[in-house]
């Protein structure tokens, strides 16, 4: 039996991480015009950063990730952290070799500040009086933690989904500051569908009777039932049908050989109930997921974290020309997609691909066969995983040779 | 200019239009075990029924369509019925050649015994207490209705979407009742992924605080909120990714030309909230829909129909091998699909033409290029429609050869 002592004590785990608190005094003038006076970024690090500090790695988290992308904050801890299957001795992105820096992000509710901080001007939380925050404002916070850190350039920043929108910018905003870039299960902007689906995502919140126009918090509630909503709207289109399908369908897989393939209609009980109960095992999920979900996330946060998806469009400021953009970006670009990904599908990283071309950028681009659906970007998949490996190693060797 | 008048004068509408209703006494046993002791069915028809009482064509509903299929029920409708472009003097199902009877099936609330209908028992509206229904016991109300009309064999039975399993279903319970079955944009049972999309929308219901277990109309209220978010969930699901790209996108496609295509990004009001406001117009669509919707609507019939969807499966009793199913059906079977509908996706046609195949039965299929998703089943995409046209004026001819 494996306890979770030895679990952080495996050889290929980061081990025991404690986050730690960085304060910044300097105002933050973010992107609607409004300011942060100060504020707060969680962060956690894993490995040594070298004595030439150009070994480090940025890691920026998705919609509802946070500073804890690796390792255990305690032995009783159930998980690791979000990205552990990626992170640590001897993994794809080797904390023998690099200094990995994660953080919360700015709005976030993990310990950074966002809605459930005090707002110094009124004493109590900030709740929806948070300002609208954008990928540009995060990177903007990262590359000031990048100067405490005494960090010059990024041997690479790292992400997927709302995470490579972050990649994508630093490499914008900060050519100078980006050796590497990689971008997993990203887009350069949302189409229609993904800004639908986060409307109805924010819908579900905001129509909750408990949200009291975000200020829950003073009323000593908080909107569970929209948010439970909302994460189960999100799970579907996280996962893929097929992926769904193999999830719920294995009782019936056998019984059903016969017609075409498993549809994923596994009961819960083995009988309908003929009511308007839970019949199938995929809604029992989805409900375990949103219960889940909503009993850790803030749903201020998740509101903020949905309108960066949506506004996130470097072309805007270049005439709507998105190479333009990458025109004066100065570093290696590395680009994962994932067949069955219908959120992010393959043709927006594609699209992706041609513009960083097109804008004279060097770009390897690595279309992986999954059947996880977006999430497979969190999975130790091992074409997916040994290709991030190679790409980093790559890096790595660069920087030894520099140094 | 076009009045309200000309419209329903027009010489290929069915002009003005009266919903009867057929009341019957006789129980109905319903899938669950339980039984409808009597209950009323809305019902239209258009075109003449034939002295050999052999033109009829019956068409069978999806998950929010009703009785009236085509036409005006008077002069200052602004709308004709739900598939008015299919349904027509010289239309491709011609009520100058058939007799057409549509209904609003058990269970819904436009007029048909549903949960808005009173309870003989309690003398209280059903609500939450409407039994159950299953798209084979709509079939069994609808033979039903065949008797009372004096019809021995449909000439056709037509459905898109769930109405398309209430086609498959005729043809499995009643095969000597079918000369030809039409089922577009269907499936032979849901996937997860469909499950779980029904279920999000039941929660969004269930968990308004003015659903009251599903007694609001004893509260006076409704839960207006959840059938708005079941609404832009679905809404969502029957347009396709590049229908909402081409939808919303026209003020953009200009500058986003030099990009690849069209996101679907047209801003509301030009500029960016940078609150959580509405910002874009798919945001504004969305709300539109789901308002619309949730004003027409009971919320009890959204539940039972969404549970129709999820328990369909006629290969449950035939060992899960749908073409026993099929063995016994004996008419001709022409079945469509769209290429965007990604809700009921080509394949899942095509798997019910393989199934027809493999039961030795006669099957046109049509694979239509379309872009409006799931609601291209709706549309006047010509290809269809004039394939849909042939394939009924065919069978005009054999039923005029017949007699």
């Amino acid at each position: 039996m494996v306890t979770q002592e030895s679990k952080a004590s495996a050889t290929d785990s980061v081990g025991l991480v404690t986050p730690q608190l960085f304060h910044f005094d300097e105002p933050l003038l973010l992107r609607s015009g409004k300011s942060l006076p100060a504020y707060d970024l969680m962060v956690e690090t894993y490995g040594e950063l070298n004595a030439a500090r150009s070994n480090a790695i940025l890691i920026c988290h998705a919609l509802s990730g946070d500073h804890h992308a690796a390792g255990y904050h305690s032995d009783s801890d159930r998980k690791p952290g979000w990205w552990d299957t990626a992170i640590g001795p001897g993994k794809a992105i080797d904390t023998n070799k690099f200094y990995v820096v994660a953080l919360n992000n700015l709005g976030g509710c993990a310990g950074s500040t966002g809605p459930t901080s005090i707002n110094p001007e009124t004493g109590k939380p900030y709740g929806p009086d948070f300002p609208v925050v954008t990928v540009r404002d995060w990177v903007k916070s990262q590359k000031r933690l990048m100067s405490r850190l005494g960090i010059e350039k990024w041997a690479a920043v790292v992400g997927g989904s709302l995470g490579g929108m972050q990649v994508q910018r630093w490499a914008i905003s900060y050519p100078e500051c980006v050796a590497n870039a990689v971008c997993i299960a990203s887009a350069p902007k949302l189409s229609a569908q993904n800004i639908a689906f986060n409307e109805v995502a924010r819908y579900s919140i905001t129509s909750d009777p408990n949200f009291h126009n975000g200020r829950y918090l003073e009323h000593d509630t908080y909107p569970k039932q929209g948010l439970m909503l909302a994460r189960m709207v999100g799970h579907i289109t996280y996962l893929s049908d097929s992926a769904m399908r193999a999830k719920f369908g294995n009782a019936s897989s056998q019984l059903e050989s016969t017609t075409r393939g498993n549809l994923g209609r596994d009961l819960r009980s083995g009988n309908l109930s003929f009511g308007l109960n839970i019949d199938f095992e995929v809604e029992s999920y989805l409900h375990y997921q949103g219960e889940r979900f909503s009993s850790n996330f803030d749903a201020n946060s998740y509101l903020l974290m949905t309108k960066a998806l949506d506004y996130f469009d470097p072309s805007v400021d270049y005439g709507n020309d998105l190479s333009k953009a990458f025109e004066s970006s100065d570093c290696r670009f590395f680009l994962v997609s994932f067949s069955t990904d219908w959120r992010f599908p393959p043709e927006r990283s594609r699209e992706l691909v041609e513009t960083l071309l097109k804008a004279g950028r060097e770009v390897s681009y690595l279309e992986v066969d999954a059947d996880q659906g977006h999430d497979a970007f969190l999975m130790p998949i091992p074409r997916y995983i040994n290709a991030l490996r190679g790409f980093l190693d790559n890096a790595y060797e660069e920087l030894c040779h520099a140094s």
